[in-house]
């Protein structure tokens, strides 16, 4: 009686996996601007003339907004070279409030994680990026706990930072906190059920480059301790919802969503574990997302492709 | 090649299902009460005592409010006499605030459907009724618009009831409601995408049997165009949610809920006719979920077993 | 209390939506071809100059076989003509086994539903035709039971063709269907649980336009009475699978599947019940994708957009 | 801006979880016998009697095999003694082939996790065990690889057996085995991902005390890789199965199934990244279930209260 097929090799199982080919020389572009006839022709007559071949991509126009969206993901040919094409983009495609970005799929994106005394979603994370899942780099852990009360042994040799939260000192920690992420070349900051008031200036600066993951359903119970508000109002699903962090409080560009079933013999704290894995699941997948350039902003909202 | 099996003869496929075997003279008991020791061996000794064989059987105790809930499904031998078991079920099971019930599983319940232009629930409703799924006599569809407009061949000689809306005249429209619904017998009225507002009076008098189905994942996007509500704000799931009417607008004690997942290319339109899909189905577990005497009230919250 | 916002007026429900303003003059373009570079910016350079404008567009890349996919909805401006882009487009777009076509958003396909007994998916996709959900246009319903067997109202005055099962006779009987088919126009041919034995040489002459229903989670349970199956096997989930017919029985390329959980309680009436839900669901979607050019063919599986 | 409430105190997170409340004195009674009718009421006339009151039960008949099942949670006051319920039991319950069960539910049952190099189910038990979400104690974790190969720092100090397979030995390394689980006095296997032969002979003596994933919706791809075979076929969805061991290979009871959507982009390497997701829920739901005693073995099927 066989269970699976034949075992792997005896290699560490936390060794980085081997990019896949079909990666090699690979890169994506997003692109989003006002829309106008031509652009799709041009954006891939560029990628054409400079040998790029075409393996994925998506195209939106939203007609509420006016904004065209696009992700492409392409390779390069052997002698061609990305800084000729990034060097010629802005030349051959010209649109009103073009916002793009060409990047390396290879490239690993610097990530640093905040988080409180709630672990579940930085240990998740934290293996998967061991394992090799997540096309990340994590340049530091930062947490108003200590190191030994977080318990992570995963953490490892990533730089781990102790911000205490002392009382009237808000501006002095999220001064030192900004610092630490600039500091460490920081390109995503994850909120990994970090638990803490961040000030509308802290927030406004990390737009577009900071993920949180709010422990409800949302536009429902909003605010503090979701699962007892929905244990209360007998709901029969409970969710999670990662989205960027702005300045106004859970009503950032929402990313992914998800839920699961619950039941009257589920207490609080029931709600509360089975949420644990809810918003673990979904913040990674928000994570892994934004790392694969997935996710385009449209105001308020989010283009998913 | 074939696709599945045999065809089956061809009787009219509206023929209602003869009912299954298992369920021949079987009955439901639903009891709630004050919770004490001892119940469940006082309400099954009963039982046994009068021949009675349990099928399935859940028991629920709400920590919280103190309250027992019950649910059997059991057989009586030939002789057995459920009338003497309904008599004798007070003075051998006594405990405070108790309600119960013994419903033979062969009974149909009388059912009356309000519905307005939006005809899909109602169509769903009449579908499932007419091929046997649902275990009701529906006694009666009422509406704002005429039949016509309705324009559902399934209503067939069921009757209908035309009660249009008249500026001032809600008071005298919901006394004629009440009095078509009482004189009908009617043991549950659904209201199966029925936009009429009504007054906290009538709510009142229907409490705990009319279902009401919202075209939102509650407590998100209470009140009106919840599709486009949830369209402005870039959610990326949508639901509906079965509850039964109360007073208190979209806070009714919940049934059942269910979410799909949406993306960034689904315009407020394509939103509703998905949530369509949804409503009927939601709509349709809780209904079969009422006649099938799953239900329970606990408070502002439901026991679904 | 209001149960959602004011009704629509009593025009009746029946009466077709008018088409959607984003798609007038709209077109979709689905092409399929073996990979080269430079095929995302012929296409899209071709439409440009035609005065066309992306809306949506995906493209995909199947490094496994070699062949690249696209689909691209657009616009064409006031006095641009889509004959002309017709024309061109062969001349500009050149690659090897390319298959590319385009068609008006708002053209209506001919769709002939075969059915037997088990009429729900039947009556769910009239439902939804004649609500005006579904972009198409029934040009006939087929089945080896009398109309009259099938009771189902929704028919009205669609052209309905009664072919019994007479032993020994099916070559004759599929010859029949098969004038029937072709004499109608018909683009797509819908098996709705129609449950009766095609040879292979009348599935091969419908490839690519003759979706079937299968009511198991495939590969689980080909064959036939799958909830029987299920039921026997003890698993904790049902499911559906819609896919193009092939010769090869239960092989064809599958469009979408969906599950449901289930428990030990359910028997298998009650899980042909709940089958039927997910049945009619997912046939309807596939029906649905086929109609709004989402799925192309590759090799024995589809690429859904 | 605040994200959630306060933080917690700043205690390990690890910490194991106070027992809550309503569980102290608590027993999960469980059994299973031929059907006859008074069963319940003998049951629970029992437990009243010795003082239990009822917080959750659940009975199911399985017309089919004739066999009744039943799960009890209930509490026991100050005084009362479960050890006179127990000798009371077979005395005033009696029915052909019962087996039956009380447990006190703080008792932490013995369990061993069996892993090969593919980790991912080894790293979240013991995650959720670290965290007090699992109510067992590892007793000891062992592979066919080395321990630095796992890689798991949360292994900790649990007993770690590394048992290298070699060609023509499985006899000898089963009976190592056997010992080993015999002797840390196991009362749980969990084959987490243990991607090894194992004689019948094995399989049969850890009947219903050995549970295994299956990483496909079985009975759909059975064997070895079947992500790969999932690929293959073009399935639009994935999933994985727990399930007890049997001689039988892949054809245990089932206890739980989990699916996700996949698309026509996920290449063979993308499946296995979701399935692990898939797999390591759906295993540590059937483990959770397994010590939370809701699974009653009924032939070749689970009934999962």
């Amino acid at each position: 009686m066989a269970y699976g097929g034949p075992s792997s090799p005896t290699a560490s199982a936390f060794a980085r996996e081997p990019y896949p080919a079909r990666t090699r020389h690979a890169y994506a572009l997003t692109l989003s601007c006002d829309d106008e006839p031509g652009l799709v022709a041009a954006v891939t007559g560029t990628l054409a003339r400079h040998g790029g071949n075409i393996l994925e991509a998506q195209q939106f126009d939203d007609l509420d907004s006016g904004r065209f969206f696009m992700r492409v993901l392409f390779e390069l040919g052997q002698g061609a070279g990305v800084q000729d094409l990034i060097r010629d983009f802005p030349q051959t495609v010209a649109a009103r409030h073009m916002h793009w970005r060409i990047r390396a799929r290879s490239e690993r994106r610097r990530v640093m994680i905040l988080a409180s005394a709630q672990n579940h979603c930085l240990a998740d994370l934290l293996y998967r990026y061991r394992v090799g899942e997540m096309n990340m780099e994590v340049v530091g852990v930062l947490s108003n706990h200590p190191r030994d009360a977080l318990d992570i042994p995963l953490i490892g040799d990533i730089p781990f930072h102790h911000l205490p939260i002392e009382p009237g000192q808000r501006d002095r920690q999220e001064a030192r906190m900004m610092r630490l992420i600039e500091d460490a070349g920081t390109e995503l900051v994850v909120l990994a059920r970090y638990m803490q008031i961040l000030s509308d200036g802290f927030a406004a600066q990390l737009e577009g480059r900071c993920i949180n993951i709010h422990h409800s359903f949302l536009p429902g119970f909003k605010g503090a301790r979701p699962y007892h508000q929905a244990y209360d109002r007998g709901v029969k699903m409970i969710g999670a919802t990662a989205h960027y962090v702005t300045a106004d409080l859970d009503e950032g560009p929402i990313i992914i969503q998800e839920v699961e079933p619950i039941s009257h013999a589920d207490t609080p704290d029931e709600l509360v574990r089975k949420g644990r894995d809810i918003e673990r699941r979904v913040l990674a997948r928000a994570v892994r997302h934004h790392l694969d350039d997935r996710i385009l902003l449209n105001g308020r909202k989010t283009v998913v492709f």
